[in-house]
């Protein structure tokens, strides 16, 4: 863990975030420079620095010793700083097209400088605007293949693969996931929001034996599988875009875990625009089947040609491992589905729906689907009957 | 990583281990000592200090930075003598009655100084003797059954649990199992030993596909399944026994790993009397079966009233557990016997065997029981068809 001196450690404002940027001459000398704090996150001060003169920006992140969401009664380590800036550069040096160049890290004030990408949107908000971003999809599916592949015993060699797992420990935010995705939706937690007319739904949930049986082997492998580097929180909220460039941002929740969860919460993001975008839904499918089709293609070129492990470069093998994460993502697809329903941190795609009838449908069958995806996760075996189990829902 | 001092690290010899004994006051001031090196393992010194006045005595480990069987050739870490003092420290506290005390330990030295259990045997040694120490096989199903409970995300808690990943990664030792028991047997490696009248059997077993499918699964499920605080290397030569005591040495391949990898190791060592030990052989048979009927219900009663994972202690998740375990112990069963006939370290329950047709007869057993346990583990459902399949075969 990172030691914090509390004399060096302060939250920046935009004036001595300009200050930072003027300290480490990333801009040229006759610069204009404004800032602008835009964090919307929980957990971050976000600084858009940008020299007016010659029309260049840059990002100054900073770690806040606790979580916005639940004011400062929720303190944070500011450990993830490193943690996150770590990720960007090893995330960026296995997959520089889809990762924010990083300028400058400063582990004791907890700060990330990086890329400006304000040319790109959101991808959560995009979608919510109508936008589809036809290439994020083939984008995501390179991205989860090279770095799940590089990062794992297979890509990386077994030595160097537990340093990294032990470089990137990170049990406090692991504790957030393990306890906002996995725990308390699945009994009457304080942490629980949902709307009044979703309680017989959610109150039935809370009883199905068999749903929190399921859960419990999904957060299992969540706490025990160290197969590979995630991202660790890979929702549409942390991918900029538009129609020719995907970015991954945000990957303070990285750490070693199962591949499958990285996965899953690409496919219940973008699920939640098959629930929600009538007009769109087929591209969000296809975004879907495009994501695992790249990514198996990817992942199986990467086994054959980079593979380190002796013995371990068959064909018998590469499928084990590709089941494994289908699977597995099924489960934490599911997962996802449900936690941002009922659970603590919701997702604009559905509680910006205006008309409460549409709204409580689409939360109806968001349930829905993620309780059938993680209980039939061994039953759905392929891609084709995946698609096939969202369309009976949906 | 421990930092080695090259002006410190010294080997000990017999005179300066009762240096090191006199300056640690262990002894009364007027103990008359002995001392003699009695290490037959093949990294480290061992050194029994004796007070012949007041008949006490100690035991003083050190790690050598090389591995003794391959000469100085193999050059190996000295900070595996801090892992292997935290891991007696650590199995100590949760299992008093089966580790042995530790007095000192000196990272820079790398030597821990412990109990003098000169008064138990070996197990093997014994066991080849014609001991079958009646209560070892109750004390090692108790000794799992804590061991592997306490240090597990349900009996630490997720956060401490992580922390104590950490600690005992272990790399450099891993490397060793990973190359000397999940690959090297399965192709003709430099490493591997054995009779040339076994040469046919083992060049059907170096094209067993299917074998070495399996054997790949759980390599993988060594290299990634951070599940438990493992012992590593949980032979019979790591166990000091008489017909009361079982102690449990040794532990300097710990690391967090899969539950069933212990487990397999002790059924494993306890099948080599099976298959060589006629006159005992309903003996050994009843050793296993206890170790896992021992193991289950003690297991069992720590999960129902120690689980510090919420929503998590339910019958059913309990029985996952066990289950999973079960079948992964099954598979390492079979690769420690594998491994143990033809790979680099046999062991004298086989290789002793005078008569050579007896020998080889035993050897191919061992290769038989050992490929069909790995490759029917996931059919071999419970403790009564696993009997029935080393019967089979023996």
């Amino acid at each position: 863990m990172t030691v914090l001196n509390p004399l060096i450690y302060q939250p920046l404002n935009e004036k001595t975030a300009i200050k930072q940027a003027l300290d480490l001459k990333l801009f040229p000398e006759d610069a204009d420079l404004t800032c602008k704090e835009i964090g919307d996150g929980n957990l971050n001060l976000v600084f858009h620095i940008v020299d007016q003169k010659h029309n260049q920006g840059i990002i100054i992140k900073q770690a806040l010793p606790y979580a916005k969401v639940v004011g400062e009664s929720w303190p944070l380590t500011l450990h993830r700083a490193k943690i996150e800036a770590d990720a960007l550069k090893t995330f960026g040096q296995i997959a520089p097209d889809y990762v924010p160049k990083v300028y400058y890290t400063d582990d004791q004030l907890a700060i990330t400088v990086m890329e400006d990408l304000s040319h790109l949107s959101i991808a959560r908000k995009g979608f919510i605007q109508g936008e589809t971003f036809p290439l994020i999809s083939l984008h995501l599916g390179e991205y989860l293949a090279k770095t799940l592949f590089y990062t794992s015993d297979y890509g990386l060699g077994s030595g160097a693969k537990k340093e990294q797992v032990q470089k990137f420990m990170n049990p406090e935010l692991c504790k957030i996931t393990e306890d906002l995705i996995f725990t308390d939706p699945y009994f009457d937690a304080e942490t629980n929001e949902f709307e009044e007319d979703m309680r017989p739904a959610v109150e039935e949930l809370w009883k199905d034996e068999e749903l929190k049986f399921h859960v419990n082997v999904l957060k299992k492998i969540f706490l025990t599988d160290a197969e590979v580097l995630l991202h660790g929180d890979l929702h549409t909220g942390s991918m900029f875009a538009d129609n020719q460039q995907t970015k991954i941002i945000d990957p303070e929740f990285a750490f070693y875990g199962p591949a499958g969860f990285d996965i899953g919460q690409v496919f219940a993001n973008l699920l939640f625009q098959v629930i929600v975008n009538e007009k769109h839904r087929d591209v969000f499918i296809q975004h879907v089947e495009t994501v695992w089709n790249v990514f198996q293609v990817q992942f199986s070129q990467l086994w054959e040609k980079e593979n380190k492990e002796p013995l371990a470069n068959t064909t018998s093998f590469l499928h084990y491992h590709l089941a494994k994460y289908f699977e597995d993502a099924l489960g934490y697809t599911g997962c996802e589905l449900i936690r941002r329903t009922i659970g603590l941190a919701h997702v604009a795609d559905l509680d910006s729906i205006q008309d409460e009838q549409t709204r409580l449908a689409a939360k109806q069958k968001t349930l829905e689907l993620g309780k059938n995806l993680i209980k039939k996760r061994k039953e759905i075996r392929d891609l084709s009957e995946f698609i096939r189990t969202v369309k009976e829902i949906v």
